[in-house]
């Protein structure tokens, strides 16, 4: 194979970059950089396997920001600034056209969100391509957003809209048939979802508890009220459903709704008395917020439709391993 | 598929264990911890493909110890003291056997590294096991031990012995015949690396230039040189070969000794004049250090070999997408 297929060249010709300010670039042993003195660093994983979390003919420049951007949405659930990032790549084989396109989707998304990529590690897969991305954030000392941290009494507040990603992704896998133009209208959210960063980062100090809706709203707010060991009470009506989902069939948006997963917008919650002030910040940063229930001391979610108690049987949200998953990822059977 | 088989027990079961002072456990968003404010974050990645990596057959045990000491060695690379580790797991299946080993031996090295588990990712794969691990640490802001440090005069150290874990994969994947006795003696090198961490530690401040042999010493020593813009000449009698390979023909064991990958110990350059304090503190760590050659400022790297230089065409080190690669994982024909 001629030095282009070479490990070391493939890293320097789409990866490399200037090292930003007070960091050493790609190609060390580790990446090096300095955490503000009176943060901590904030850090998360995701890995990305083809067939798994992503269709063999995806776009891959779509895929490059995707990669970046649900673990920037880790970042955000923890009110954490980004700082940098690092990249395993395993391929099955070099294509040039692949690693260029990914590479610029990858760091197109990196530049907007102030998350360098800083180093990484390159290899051969023998079946699909894997991607492995981590982020490094800072959140200032004792203000992080964790899940343990809602009250009785709190405003549950989301960012951005539910479920065009859970529809996209049934449209794309044959599971529900829609108008053309709601998939037109949906995918950009499966494909190209953009986690509220820079108003997350204003949160800490705000809000108490946050998460990203990863797994479907139901089941991450689950994990609050279980960390919290409190409840909550949700008004169907009041969730943000995105307007293209309003010709499908009201238990098909229901599902999607609840518990669609893919969703890289933030679910947290914050004192009644914080309202005004987060609704100024929302508006500051272009995102839309909704206020969606309450955090009730007694443990337990209720969910409010049409002033009555909505029956449901868990949150069956997504589980990568669960036989009866419904969540936004297509698994084959067990 | 019941409950025990479900993404978020398992986590709960094989890779909770209680947050360490500082920090949050596993299951937050992200992992949060304090960087000591004199130091800079060193931080490094690393993917493990079974079939590329690992044999199938892999005692589970063995794999964990050696995905985190594969990374922990790079942070040795820079001199920097391990804070602590994420992992990504994806797995075709959950066999609790196999997680309940890996789990085993990953923490193992874990505890006595100082590196614990913060933080992850388990999900599916379609085909084999895929381990990514990200390691964090500390060292000293403007101490630590980067590729383009080295300097004309310099002596070059490498720790403990070179050529074992090449001989070993050579062994069992039936590329090279041997006494028994052969890969008895370096089949634990091959599984079960010990990167040099205390004694890494305590270089900053002492050596210069540092990394580890992980694709074989001539590759390795080769990016040193090209990043600090000088030479070397290594004396070939003076690398310290392991003793198990003295049975083996000259030109197997030369080129296990000077393109085997798969070693994690330190090649670092250092002033001559630190020499006596370095030996000094290998003998207080335990660790085998030996002074193999010197820093030139004229480029290139010259091979003594009996009082003559040695004619030899490149450091032919291990290359995950060369097809011409020598290096110590079982490579697929392309």
């Amino acid at each position: 194979m001629a030095a282009s297929g070479s490990e070391f060249d493939l890293i320097a010709r789409y990866f490399t970059r200037p090292a930003p300010p007070g960091t050493l670039g790609v190609g060390d042993d580790c990446a090096l950089f300095a955490v503000d003195p009176e943060c901590v660093l904030a850090t998360s994983t995701d890995l990305l396997i083809e067939g798994v979390h992503f269709f063999s003919d995806v776009d891959p420049v779509g895929l490059g920001h995707k990669s970046l951007a649900v673990n920037l949405s880790d970042l955000a659930a923890m009110g954490a600034r980004p700082l940098g990032c690092l990249l395993g790549l395993a391929l099955p084989s070099v294509s040039e056209s692949w690693l260029s396109a990914f590479a610029k989707g990858f760091h197109a998304l990196a530049d907007t969100s102030g998350c360098p990529l800083l180093g990484g590690d390159t290899t051969r897969s023998l079946a699909g391509h894997t991607i492995s991305v981590t982020v490094f954030g800072q959140v200032p000392v004792a203000k992080a957003l964790r899940r343990a941290a809602a009250r009785p009494g709190d405003d549950i507040w989301l960012t951005g809209t539910l479920g065009a990603p859970d529809i996209a992704l049934r449209i794309l896998q044959g599971r529900l048939s829609a108008d053309p133009t709601v998939l037109q209208a949906t995918r950009p959210f499966l494909d190209r979802p953009q986690p509220p960063l820079a108003f997350a980062a204003e949160l800490p100090g705000k809000a108490h508890a946050a998460l990203d809706i990863s797994d479907g709203l139901l089941q991450d707010l689950g994990h609050i009220l279980k960390a919290s060991e409190c409840g909550a009470r949700l008004v169907y009506q009041c969730l943000p459903v995105h307007p293209s989902l309003s010709t499908l069939p009201e238990p098909v948006v229901r599902q999607a709704v609840l518990s669609g997963g893919d969703v890289y917008q933030l679910c947290f919650t914050a004192a009644p008395a914080q309202a005004a002030s987060l609704l100024a910040l929302a508006r500051r940063y272009g995102v839309q917020l909704t206020r969606v229930g309450c955090i009730t001391p007694e443990p337990g979610l209720v969910i409010e439709y049409n002033g009555q108690i909505m029956p449901w049987s868990g949150p069956g949200g997504f589980d990568h391993f669960s036989a009866s998953a419904t969540g936004a990822v297509p698994l084959p059977s067990p």
